[in-house]
Parts: structure tokens; C-alpha cells; sequence
């Protein structure tokens, strides 16, 4: 016969499976901010009838001991936990349980109890376990379970010595033989001192990215430093950007522009001499990814932008777009790193029928993969050493997924405090797959997302599946590339109902400016989404202070989202019916309930709409019988409304939007009603 | 600078995730039937916008090398493709996926060629891409890649020396410069040497486990010998149970009964003389689970009823519950194996208040658990060597599930043949970590499913989720420990009804005769399913000839079952509308659609029924404009149909279902009408 093998201990009996959150099998981490919690579920169970324990087991990377978090049965076997994570970086849990035999043995004797069987034995029983329990005990503990084993034992003695009738008549379990043993205290020491050797670890480590509070919540604000006289018009620009209220801003690429095939304005494949080029061809003579354009100022001016910014309380967000003009000096020093074609010339940037002769990409499948790896990362950190911590990365996803998985994971072990936003506008599965390879946040579908229908179809499938665990949404109305049809055609309404849909979906946003607030709607041609003569292509002299300015609208806004907390977060996101598809109705809500906002908008740009709302009082902790306070936020107006259904009417030429926060009805000592 | 780690190739850009089927993360395999399909799909894709190319790779454990079965893209990034296991025993599969340079190439160049785009420095690019492709090949292929490389390199220099206009006018792609370039053809040979150096293989090799026809399709009969006179009693039956259509006779315990704390009739703790006790109190004095109860003959005996079933076409199934008699041999040779109470006795089994003084549990916790598994897998062994291949199980989810991955994994390796059938009537989810855990089919909830949305519910949890995949369900209406609620109160239209509902939506079903087939209904107590007088704790003397049997109605069931093999899987089970509660009604189909089957049951056994049917015609492959033919294979009458909705009545005291079988119409060249 031959040598029989066993994989592990088989007297391990507990199976843990379908734990959740775990993204593609474990591979990729989940996304909190410290301070944030993390359930965790999973199916746990036995053969046969024991009763089971099972904790989540976590850990900061820089700790080696792990802590625990109970976790609770919740029904079919199915049980629930959490715990929280206090610091950024990288945090690890998974799972352990394991039979409970002095559970088990309670819960046994309850029921013979409650049968009138003799249970005289089992008291015994209950003692051995104790003993055993006191064995692997430390301190005080000890004493304690050695005198309960004594009191066990001399139970089972007097209830076979006799009394045995006694126990049919208990009313309780823990009465027996006329003594009172309070088995729920025993219960409690007996949980210090589980039996855990043959318990059953969950088989992975599973994975938090744990970042800093800007990762959920930040507006942001788009802006071409040469169109404001290059970094030192930028600090110019603070005061009106942090009146606003906006925290983060963000700069195009600000490195040396290339000369050859330079495209002109509105994207000419023919430039004039004057003209500026896309700061996206990057690299010149002058320098490539780790210099500053000469015309937009120096490194020290960049870095002085960033100290000034700091103190509007405003971080810079840079734009990293790894790809190369012609004469950037990558192309002549690493001509490895460039495909080249048969005749000579490099391979320029191109998907078909659509050509990028200003561009010229990366070979990520030349042999020298690994020096440019390294060298692509040391731009971020060149960059880091001028003291930005915010990245916006430009097209991810025409680059390997294991080159963000490698650098961005490199970079945030050494500074967890980095934020990396992911700009693929493309398939579904290759955004999420960014999310989940390292990438803080992530640009979306939301400016494709107009009607009633699809706003909340698609922020069902953003907060309420995995995709919540992976992916932080940033939501932006416009950018330099995209001028959505909804823009184009409806005017400032429409400019004012997609700020307030994306400041109030999204715990993060953000618009390109000064074209968003002015409202610029000009497109190139019909049917396309780019910018008539767009700033990508030339510097634009923009009219600050035109009187339709959406700046009032935006800083209110901004303000109403820093007041809210319900607000900073996507979590609490919840759609509620209105009779009227026009109107769109969602509430926010901060765990604890103290921050509920009710936004209400009207989709329509052009009428006036009206209906009735149903609000789910009691998951929003209301009584139906209590009226309570709708303070809209936007216009400082109070409504007092009573029980889940609720008349609205906006009129887009007043208000695109209700932002509602919710207050209840308190009653003071005085009497006076209140409502906070 | 610290060392960088790079994990593999960075140039692997292609991504699978999302295998499916993947059962636990792929640590479970799934089922499938030598000669079946396995359909796999997968999220596959890239960075940028390169074509891709996906293979499943799969192999039966016994090949070393892989066999491949193509991919094809679906939508969304979602790929499929399918592949056949013909041999029993384990196969593995995973995918393999890159990037196919030819193809991004090719569809790079029709759009190029579509805009009118000059080409010729593409051509030569495709000519060095089929040069690589030479390099590759073997054989006659080198020399027609060489060519096709040459001919590639002459058409663009064509283009290039001035018949550029010619290409503007090219009206297919492969037409260039006045010559015809069959690309289709190239991208033939191009596939059969691709370039695979960089491919992605997905992380995880995964399982199938590949059982004979039995495991999928089997009509089961059991039978308590003793009320037959024993093993060569049970030879005489093999007749009536042939005719009835049975595949599987089964057979409880056939060991030594216990003679300690043995139980008498209707599970009376104190037994008389002559009781002769529970089967499944397995050990005295006379043997224990490897010893055959005298009072029911010997181990010949055994060998000649398994040797004379075959004749019948009848294979042997053998209960085998892993528990003991207090008087059982291991009990006294092993006493290490059970778990023994402070005041001396062995600890027997319990479920408290319910106690089973006459049966000791195994104490799979104990030091010697090994000698303990290894003692039990030699049980199925010993049986094996008697001839037997099928085991159904008793009570699985009572021992740990490590226990059976390891048992039937390791007899499965050895008799890939063997079947096992888990009596687990437990929680879901222990339920289908036993099917996941190695046993070939599963006890389910069917007896306690009755209407038509339990039905419905339940059927398609079973065969539209992952289930589907690794659980196999053996239908039972009643067992010796269940006579449901439903047969107690309702007679015999009630046992029709369930035997039709077990036979049709099963494609493995049996019955615990002769009760069922006599319509047995007496409970033992109201509200309670164990039958009044059970043969579980007493022989009885069946009246096999009264005339109100459904043994006629159960041979015709099982000929049916014999002649449509639509009725032999359940992986072509579809619900169909009716507008009756009481009218269930669901098709079965081959794969091939040449065997459609509908059965429509009136699930009241009191009422006649009728209502209105909604056939989805174009999924079972009919015309709307033609008759089609529906063929009751119960009472042979025929209706012609014509349309989606048809009408059906069905009277419970007449027949409770009708089993159509669809026929389609057929004009021959006599022009008759003919249906097939």
C-alpha cells in the first residue's frame, strides 16, 4: 500500500469561504481612508451541530501581531464583522475560526435542561472543559476558571447525588441544585481562553489601501497655467480658485512643448510659428518630463506655486502623461524604448483611422521594459521632490496593468499620502482593472450619464457592488476633451444641473475651468464633443468677470459640501422614487445619521417640473408622526414636511436643485420647537 | 537605491480574470459526464487597442501535454469557448491569451486603407511580422510565410514608387496596388504560429471531474432486505424492480444490527426479544461495517445479488454510515476513535433534547484521526472489492468536510467510476460543500418543494447558478425517514404527482419502496414526517400485488425516461409560463434540440386543472407559421399545436401530468404529413 498523504490537520473542521470584500480572488486590495471601517463577511460553518467562533484577524503592514475583531452570526450561515483602520498604508485581514466546545456544551445543556433530562454528566463535562480553559490561561484568569471548574464538578455531583428533580423544576439553565451558577459570566472568561488549535485560518491575506482623507473627498479644478501668463499667473489665480472653494488644483502637463509635427489651433496638422502646441507632446530640446516650459516659468516657480497654494489650503495636482514628441531627448538617448518601422522612422501615436504625429508612445514590450519602468517612475518621483502628492495620469490604460500594479504600489509603500487619478475614458473592465491596480481615483462614465434612469443605474453599479470597495469615482462635467452634447445644447442651466449632479453624487468632482463657470459651449463641429478653437491648442484669454459667471453657484456649493460630511463621502448614496422622471432624488448619510442631505434636481434644463417624493423615514431615522425640517442649503430656505411623501417643484430658471439638509424636530426645555 | 523587484515579465499586458466556471476560488472542481462539454468564459483583455487571442488549455490528468479549443470574443470583454471531456477521471483547464500583433496589424490596415491613408510603410511592417512567423514554423509552412513576406514587401514598395493612387481606390483591403493579397488566407497560417512568448497564462490550473453516464442519469429503487428475506430475497425482486424500469437498487446498511440500547418498533427505547433493530446501529459481536448481517445471509450472498442485478441491468448501491453500535468491534479495539465522558461511558450521539443511545459517534477531533480515516476509507474498499461501485452516503455533513475531500478524492483517483451519493438533508451551505467536496450527487430540498414557485425557485437555483456545476440532484419524494406532509394527506394522485415531478425535472430520481409505489401514508405522529410503523425498526410484509399500486404508472415513467435523453440531464431545463398556479409546466432539450420534452404537471391532487401555456417557440427551434405535434408519451394521444399559447386540462383522478414529447412537422416527399 503505498504512503497515504494528508494535506494539514483534518481535525481542522471549520470551512471559510466566499469572503467578502476579496477582489479578483485576493489579488487586488480594497480602498479605505483612515479612519474608515471595513465589513467584512464570509460563509462559516462545521460539520455537524457546534457552536463556531470566528474573528476578523488585521494588521498594519508595519505591525507583525494581528488584532481581532469578533465577528457575529447573521443567518444562514452566514456571519459579519468589522474593524477600522486608523493609520494610511496598507493594512492586511482575513479570517480565523473554530469550534467552540464550551458554546456547544452551554448550548446543549440548555436544551436537555429545558427537555428535564439528567444532565449530571454534562456538568462534568462542562468542568473538563473549564479545566481545560485554566490551562491555557494566564493571571488572575487562572484562579477564576480553576473555582468554576470546582463549582461545575459539585453541581453534577449534587445533581446525581439526588437532586435531580431539582433540575426539572429549574426555571433557568444556570439554576441548578438550588445554586445559582451564572454561566453567561463563565461564558465570558471562557472567550479569553479559546481552544484554537485546530482552528481554521482563512487561506489569503487580504488586502486595504488605506489613504488620506483628500482619496474620498476633494473638488477639483482644471486650469491651463498659459492662458493665466504661466505658474507665477497661477498663484495669481488662488484667491479666486480657493474662493470657490475648490481644494485641489490641477494643471496640464507643464513640461517643454515639441516642435515637430506641432499641431496647430483647433488640432491643424499644420502649425503657424506662434503657435503653442499641446502641452501633451511633451518634450524639446528643452527638455522632457522632469522640466519645467520655459514659457510657462521656472522649477522654483513651480514650487513656489505649490507653497502658495498650501496656504489657500489648495494641493497641486500635476498631469503625468507618459508619451513623447518627436524631440523629446528620450527619443535620441533610449531610441530601445520607441518602435521603429521598416524605413527608419519611429512608430508615432495612432488608432486608426486617427493619427498623433505630435506623439510618439512608449514600446512596453521592448527588452529594456525594466529601465524604463524605472525611469518612468522616477518622473513621478522627480515631481514628488517639488512637493506634489496628487497625480492626475493621463490614458493608463494604454499602458500595462503591471506597470501600474509595479510603480504606483512602489510609490505609495514609500509615501501612502499619494493620490493617483486615473484618466481611461474607456472599456468598463479595463477602467475597473486600473482601479484595482493602484490607482487612488477614477475618471468615469458620469458625463455620458444624463437621464434619470441611467445617473441611477450607474450609481447603483459605482456604490452598491464591489466596484464601491475598488473604485472612487470623480466626477467631472467637462474636461479639456470633453464638451458633452448635454453642454453644447442647453446653456447655463444645464452647466448648473451637471455641477450640482456631480458636487452632490460624488464625494469627489471636478470641472475644467474657465470653461466650465463661463459656461463656454462652442464645439469644433456637430455631433462631437470637442471645444470650438480649444485652449489644448492655444492660449485662451478668458472674461473672469462675465455677470453669468456660475462662480456664485459653485462656491456655494463647494461651501454646502465642506459643511456636510454626509456629503465627503459616497457610501451613504441612496435614490429615492419621485413620481416625475424629470426629477432625480437622492439622499446622502453619514453613518451615525447626525448628516442627512436630500438632494433634489431637475434634469430638465428648460421647464419648470414638479412631484411628489417618497422619502424612506425610517431607514433615515424618522418618525412618521413628528414633522421635520428641510433646510435647503442653496437658497436658505426652510420647508416643514411630515411623513414619507413630499410635494417639490424646481424651475430651472430659479434653481436647477434642492440641497436639502434635514433637521430634526427636537423640543427644548422651554418648549420653543427646534429643529437641529 | 534599493534593489527593484520585478514579478515576471512585465510585458504580459493581457488580463484574465473572472474565470467561470471557477468553483471557490478554483480550489473545487466541477462535474461533467465523459462525452460533455465544458463551456469556459473569462474577462480577457489588454492594455491600448491591440487584437488578442485566447485559448482554453485542458488536458486529462493521465496527458502531460495540453490540448487547446479556441476562444471567441462575446462582448464587453467577455470571451468563451467550450471543450470536450470524453474519458473519465480528472481534467484540468485554464486559458492562455495574448496579444496577436498579426491581428492588430491587419485591422489597423483596413481602417487606414478605409481612409484613404498612405500604407506603404505598413506593408512592410506585416512583412516583418510574417518573417517572425517563419521563424516559428516547421515544416511546409517556413517556405509559404517566406513568400507571403516577399510578396508583402513587393506590394509595399509598389505603393510606394507612385501607385499610391491605387490604394486610395482599393475598394477591398487585401487589394493593393492592381494585386490581390488573400489576407484571409495568411492570417490562417499566421495563426498557427503565433507568437506566444509574451502570453498571459491565467494564475490557476482548474478541475473537472469526469464521471460515467450513471452519475448524471439513474433511476433509484430502495429496499429494505430483511422484509424480503435477505440478500436472496432480494434476487427474487430483481425481476418486479427491473421491470419497473430501476437502474439502481439501493440497499441500507446490510451490517450486524447492535444489540445494546437497540431500538424497538417506532423507535421505542426498550426493544423486545425480537426486534430486530435499527439497520443503521451498525456492530455487534457478529462484525461490524465490514461484515454482513447473518439474519440477512453472507458475503456471498452479497457478491451473488450484486452478479445477478448486472444480468438485470440493476447496479448494487450500498448505504455507508460512518457510526457504531455500542457493541460494535471498533468500539472495543479502538476505543482512542470515540470520545469518552468523565464518569466512564462513551459520549453517544445526540442532537439534544433527541438522543440515539444505540448509535456512538465517531470523534473525528481524536489524536489517532488518521488511523481513524484511513480504517473508514477501507470500508468503501472492502465493499469495492464485493463488486460495489455506487455508495449512497448516510448523514456526510456529521463528519468534516476535509474528511470526505480527502476519502473520495483518493478512491475516485484510483476507480475514476465510483459514485457516491451525499444524504445530506442540512444547511445550504454544508449541503454544497459536500457536493463540492468530492460526492457525485446530492439529497436536496425536492420533498419539501411542492408549489409551483418553490418548484420554480428552487430548480433554478439548482441549474442556473453555479450549482449547476458541481452539484448533481437526486430527487426523492419520500425516503424512510421522510414521508412528507404533502403524501400524508393527499393519497395517491399526491404520490403520482410527486413521482412524475421527481422523474421529469430529475434526470437522477428514486423512490423508498415498496412504500411509495403502495402509497404508504400512515404517519407515526401528526405533524411529524417519519412513517407509523417504519421498517426502519421492524420487518414488513409488503402487499406487492394490490391493484391500486403505481407500479404500472412508474414503469411507464422510467421507459420515457429511457427513451428521450432530454429527460437524462438537467442542464436543458427551462420553466414555461401558464396561467394557472396550480399548472406547472418545463421543457427539457438535448443540445442538439432533436429531443424536446414537456412535461406540465397539475400540482393539486384534488382538481382538474386547465389554463394557458406559453411556449417559447423560436428557443426550442419551431416555426410560428407550422403545426407542430405534441405526443403524450403517458397515454400516447396526440395533439396538434400551432403558435406559442396553447390550452392544456389535466385531471388528477385521469393522469397528474402530461409528458409531451415535441414533434416536429415534416412534409415527405409523398407530400403526407409527418411528424419525427
Amino acid at each position: 500500500m503505498e504512503q497515504e498523504i494528508f494535506a494539514g490537520d483534518g481535525r481542522r473542521r471549520v470551512v471559510i469561504e466566499n469572503v467578502a470584500p476579496e477582489i479578483n480572488g485576493g489579488r487586488h486590495a480594497i480602498k479605505r481612508v483612515a479612519g474608515e471601517r471595513v465589513a467584512v463577511q464570509a460563509d462559516i460553518f462545521a460539520d455537524g451541530h457546534d457552536a463556531l467562533t470566528a474573528v476578523i484577524m488585521f494588521r498594519h503592514e508595519r505591525q507583525r501581531e494581528w488584532l481581532e475583531a469578533a465577528m457575529e452570526h447573521v443567518e444562514n450561515d452566514r456571519w459579519r464583522g468589522e474593524f477600522t483602520v486608523s493609520e494610511t498604508g496598507n493594512y492586511f485581514y482575513t479570517i480565523e475560526a473554530w469550534v467552540d466546545h464550551f458554546g456547544s456544551w452551554r448550548a446543549d445543556l440548555e436544551k436537555k435542561q429545558g427537555a428535564g433530562q439528567d444532565v449530571s454528566v454534562d456538568w462534568l463535562v462542562g468542568a473538563e472543559r473549564v479545566e481545560g480553559a485554566a490551562g491555557r490561561a494566564r493571571g488572575a484568569d487562572i484562579e477564576k476558571l480553576q473555582k468554576w471548574a470546582g463549582a461545575l464538578r459539585a453541581a453534577g455531583k449534587r445533581e446525581r447525588s439526588g437532586a435531580s428533580a431539582a433540575s426539572a423544576e429549574a426555571s433557568a439553565p444556570e439554576r441548578v441544585a438550588g445554586e445559582e451558577l451564572k454561566l453567561e459570566e463563565l461564558a465570558g472568561l471562557m472567550g479569553r481562553h479559546p481552544d484554537r488549535q485546530s482552528a481554521t485560518r482563512y487561506e489569503k491575506e487580504l488586502g486595504v489601501v488605506v489613504d488620506r482623507e483628500r482619496a474620498r473627498f476633494g473638488a477639483w479644478y482644471e486650469m491651463f497655467p498659459r492662458s493665466f501668463g504661466g505658474l507665477k499667473g497661477c498663484v495669481e489665480q488662488l484667491p479666486r480658485v480657493a474662493g470657490m472653494g475648490f481644494d485641489v488644483l490641477y494643471l496640464p502637463p507643464v513640461h517643454p512643448i515639441g516642435r515637430s509635427f506641432r499641431k496647430g489651433k483647433n488640432n491643424a496638422t499644420e502649425c503657424r510659428r506662434d503657435d503653442p502646441g499641446s502641452p501633451w507632446a511633451i518634450g524639446s530640446a528643452e527638455g522632457g518630463h522632469k522640466a519645467v516650459h520655459p514659457e510657462l516659468g521656472t522649477l522654483e516657480d513651480f514650487g513656489r506655486l505649490v507653497e502658495k497654494a498650501r496656504e489657500f489650503k489648495i494641493e497641486i495636482a500635476l498631469d503625468i502623461a507618459f508619451q513623447c514628441a518627436p524631440d523629446h531627448p528620450y527619443v535620441a538617448e533610449h531610441p530601445e524604448w520607441f518602435r521603429r518601422r521598416p524605413d527608419g522612422s519611429i512608430q508615432p501615436a495612432e488608432n486608426p483611422p486617427k493619427r498623433y504625429q505630435d506623439i510618439v508612445p512608449f514600446n512596453f514590450e521592448c527588452d529594456q521594459w525594466r529601465e524604463l519602468w524605472l525611469e518612468l517612475k522616477s518622473i513621478f518621483e522627480f515631481w514628488m521632490d517639488q512637493g506634489v502628492r496628487i497625480f492626475r495620469v493621463d490614458n493608463p490604460h494604454t499602458k500595462p496593468f503591471a506597470f501600474w500594479e509595479w510603480c504606483l504600489g512602489g510609490l505609495k509603500a514609500k509615501n501612502p499620502g499619494l493620490i493617483f487619478l486615473s484618466e481611461a475614458f474607456t472599456r468598463p473592465k479595463a477602467l475597473y482593472r486600473l482601479a484595482q491596480s493602484g490607482f487612488t481615483q477614477s475618471y468615469n462614465y458620469f458625463p455620458w450619464r444624463n437621464t434619470k434612469d441611467e445617473l441611477e443605474t450607474y450609481f447603483a453599479e459605482l456604490t452598491r457592488t464591489d466596484a464601491a470597495e475598488f473604485l472612487r469615482a470623480n466626477l467631472w462635467p467637462n474636461t479639456p476633451d470633453i464638451l458633452t452634447q448635454f453642454l453644447q445644447t442647453d446653456g447655463p442651466p444645464a452647466f448648473a444641473i451637471r455641477l450640482v449632479l456631480a458636487a452632490t453624487l460624488g464625494a469627489s468632482y471636478g470641472i475644467y475651468g474657465p470653461a466650465f463657470e463661463l459656461c463656454e459651449n462652442a464645439a469644433r463641429e456637430a455631433g462631437g464633443e470637442e471645444y470650438l478653437d480649444s485652449e489644448k491648442y492655444e492660449m485662451k484669454a478668458w472674461k473672469l468677470d462675465s455677470p453669468h459667471s456660475l462662480e456664485p453657484l459653485i462656491a456655494r456649493v463647494n461651501q454646502v459640501r465642506r459643511e456636510n460630511p454626509a456629503l465627503q463621502s459616497d457610501r451613504g448614496l441612496r435614490f429615492h422614487r419621485t413620481d416625475n422622471p424629470e426629477l432625480i432624488a437622492y439622499t446622502k448619510t453619514t453613518d451615525d445619521r447626525a448628516n442627512i442631505v436630500l438632494t433634489v434636481v431637475n434634469l430638465s434644463p428648460h421647464y419648470r417640473h414638479s412631484g411628489w417624493l417618497d422619502l424612506p423615514l425610517e431607514e433615515l431615522g424618522l418618525e412618521g408622526r413628528r414633522s421635520y425640517q428641510m433646510h435647503d442649503l442653496l437658497t436658505d430656505e426652510r420647508y416643514l414636511w411630515k411623513g414619507g411623501r413630499n410635494y417639490v417643484e424646481l424651475d430651472p430658471r430659479i434653481s436647477p436643485a434642492h440641497i436639502f439638509r434635514l433637521r430634526r424636530y427636537l423640543r427644548t426645555e422651554r418648549d420653543f420647537d427646534y429643529f437641529m
